[in-house]
């Protein structure tokens, strides 16, 4: 990127003190910026190093008066930090957007057809009879299977895995590696100890708005016309295990390693730690809140709740139990003691 | 697919009744059916569905009599669920082999043979010396080391990685990033504080009709000679770690996010739920279950237990005592007034 | 590899008896070994196998007296043991950098150095401003993002993702499927239960020394100029999770499936065995050993701990604490009776 002081001025609906022609590439820290950067000062105890930045511009709050000379360009607005977080994610959906246009060698099968403005890196891979919006992004070993649909401004980074016939919502953005719409894990056990495998034909629905981490792994549903579900504005953090015919609730964000076994539904804005684990064929209710390592084998109906342990209960209980039970030791040597006690007040009374 | 319903019938064992020229396409639900599809109806609470559904054909049991007019071809079969399930299987088997042929660019080293009937998809990668057999299927994005072998009818996914000398069976199918052969994790600690790189020079074997999810990895063996070992009918599910030297016993299932450490044997027929965590060189016996999250430090010599718990225990015990554990501040309550009552009783006796 | 023998013992520094002029193409243990391939016998137990064994040459110790005919070749020297690592790392070395040249298609963006002796192999991509130091193995489906520097003797496996602007030491190992640099998981609550991406601009940086396993993840850090940190000498295992802004201290070693939740300093020396949590925003002390499964969720002052559970304490007390939960049904009852029988020498006295 390349700005003036001056267009980021009017983007952010500041006012402009000093040299507005100067030009911005880059955003920085306040303690770090150099030439050509612009940084943001809100908290007083950093006011200090707005004497001696470098930084070309520093955006200040629209009541800010110098304590000393200032030699960067100042932009004065109501927030410093909200206007600050404005220009980063600009600069983010700059460089999110920038690849565009086709490497070769990249492959594209039959019937497939491809919105304006893409971006298809070398090695990436699309099927048959694929359908990929506008301003999607197909990053380099990015592989998209037949009849996959990929919605508007979605980004596939490296090595992700999307097998056939999944369907992928508008601004999601999916981290390298991984793997959309692998079989279920579903076999039959046989009288001889070995096991059949029960065919994987159904499919995999991300809606719009969900962001996937890397490594994660979503598992197709194992019926024809059946789909594991990612809802609206669900957040996926890496190497996460969504089982077969998983459903997860809109909102709801999910922290790295956590396992859904299959067929459970997960409710909306639930807020699920790191390597928790989901029994299948349960329910969460919405807003549930479960613990890092937290253990699910029964459905959680009520709502709201905060839970810990396994099997999980409230995470306040779980704390107040586990006090206890690092000393257990104690308590049953003071239980072997009353125990002795007693023996003798029977036998003297 | 495309069959005739007579075509299926004839599959099936069964008698048609109505139109057996019509022509089927896909396999459906009985309430979701629609022209060119196949349902079947079992369970009399479906019933309904079939005066109206749209499907061409339905599978339905020998003595099903009609209450009303039922527009689609009927076939008649013994058990409609055991039928459709070997149509479910039979579609399954042709939709995974129906990729054939070679798509280019891809790779392919010197003194490598290919069996017949294979699909090499595009940007897949088989180096030198490796043996493929026949009606393997490589997906795009595949990377098939130096000196691999892999058995007939063997499906390996887009992205799978497969080290160096690593051998694999038949009928195996292995899912999207799964990686096989790399370096065990071994490091001898140094005077100083480092690590060196003790060298990982095994293999992995893996045997006939293995199926792998997703983003697992299993690492090769330590010495030359040996191998990381996964036996015959062996079902691993994704992002399953099974680290140097081990060995998984025939038959044996492994849910999600397992992790077996380093020369570690599992039985037979076991069975281990996910996010299950097994210490390095131990012996698990044969049908052994292990419920999810369990931890297992010591080997486990009986056969048949079922067992939860870090360590692990009897599955059963481990839910008493953690019934228990639910309440330890009250027992720890009750304990404290125990001891305060025997104190009075001690004093006035 | 072939050498002759006499070739070997001068790298060794051992003294030939027998035919020096023999060549050696493998190494292999004295009881599996063939022509053509070296072992050593350091173990008495296993002396019967240097009478029958087939292997070309053994090394021995210097003052090994043979008490039948050995028909191999002996190189004689001090530690046969340490004499065969030795040999094993060269032969390690030298398999790990026998790959060289550039195999066709591969891709090279603009404005990217690469050093001498560089393998690139057959779909791996390398950005635009990518800086490769000397003898870099880049293997086949390998994708390194722009401005990524890495540094000279690193190995790059199959299907490793590394985002713009990481910087990769000297000497590291990456396996296959491991991805680098992905967004930090940070993403912003609304009022309407939506989230807002915290736009990910920071970088990783893996210093040198470090190995890395298969499918790993190390997320970048958030701020533009900050980048999750791993320290020379690290050693990570498979399927770990390293969130942003992380750091991870010099020679620290970490078990697979473990996940460091952001910001979290992990000091130096540390050992985390196999799937341990970390919060966030957490300091572990040097020294720091934690067992399989535990979770921490606070900050360890104090070095050197051995801990366990969740969350964290000592490991002896932890199965101290453990031996008595088995037993809790027990306790409970034990209570129970104890509360009835002072009720009666209450009620008698």
């Amino acid at each position: 990127m390349e700005f003036t002081v001056n267009q980021i001025a009017v983007m952010l609906g500041g006012e402009v003190k000093g040299d507005g022609n100067e030009k911005i590439n880059m955003l920085a820290k306040i303690q770090e910026a150099r030439r050509g950067q612009i940084a943001f000062l809100r908290n007083p105890r950093y006011e200090q190093f707005i004497y001696i930045t470098e930084a070309t511009a520093v955006i200040v709050k629209k009541d800010f008066t110098p304590k000393k000379e200032v030699k960067s360009t100042l932009i004065l607005v109501e927030d410093p930090y909200v206007s600050f977080t404005m220009l980063l994610e600009e600069y983010h959906k700059m460089i999110s957007f920038q690849k565009a246009g086709v490497e070769e060698p990249c492959f594209i099968g039959k019937g497939s057809t491809l919105g304006t403005n893409i971006y298809r890196g070398a090695f990436s891979y699309v099927g048959n009879n694929v359908k990929v919006g506008d301003h999607v992004k197909i990053y380099p070993h990015a592989y998209i299977g037949d009849n996959v649909s990929i919605g508007n401004n979605t980004i596939i980074h490296s090595g992700v895995k999307i097998y056939s016939d999944s369907v992928i919502g508008n601004n999601c953005v999916i981290h390298s590696g991984t793997v959309i719409g692998s079989d279920g894990f579903g076999f039959a056990p046989q009288e001889d100890g070995t096991y059949k495998t029960i065919p994987q034909l159904g499919k995999v629905m991300i809606e719009d708005n969900v962001a996937i981490g890397a490594n994660t792994v979503i598992d197709c549903a194992t019926f024809f016309g059946d789909a594991t579900v990612v809802r609206e504005g669900v957040k996926l953090d890496n190497l996460i295990q969504i089982a077969h015919n998983v459903e997860i609730g809109k909102n709801t964000v999910i922290a790295a390693q956590t396992g859904i076994s299959g067929s459970t539904k997960v409710g909306e804005n639930c807020m699920l730690a790191g390597q928790v684990g989901i029994a299948g064929h349960l329910v969460i209710a919405n807003n549930t809140s479960l613990g890092a390592q937290a253990g699910v084998s029964k459905s959680i109906v009520k709502e709201g709740q905060r839970l810990l342990g396994y099997p999980v209960f409230d995470i306040k209980e779980y704390f107040r139990s586990y006090a206890v039970f690092k000393k257990l030791p104690d308590l049953n040597y003071r239980l072997k003691e009353l125990e002795d006690k007693i023996k003798d007040l029977v036998n003297h009374s």
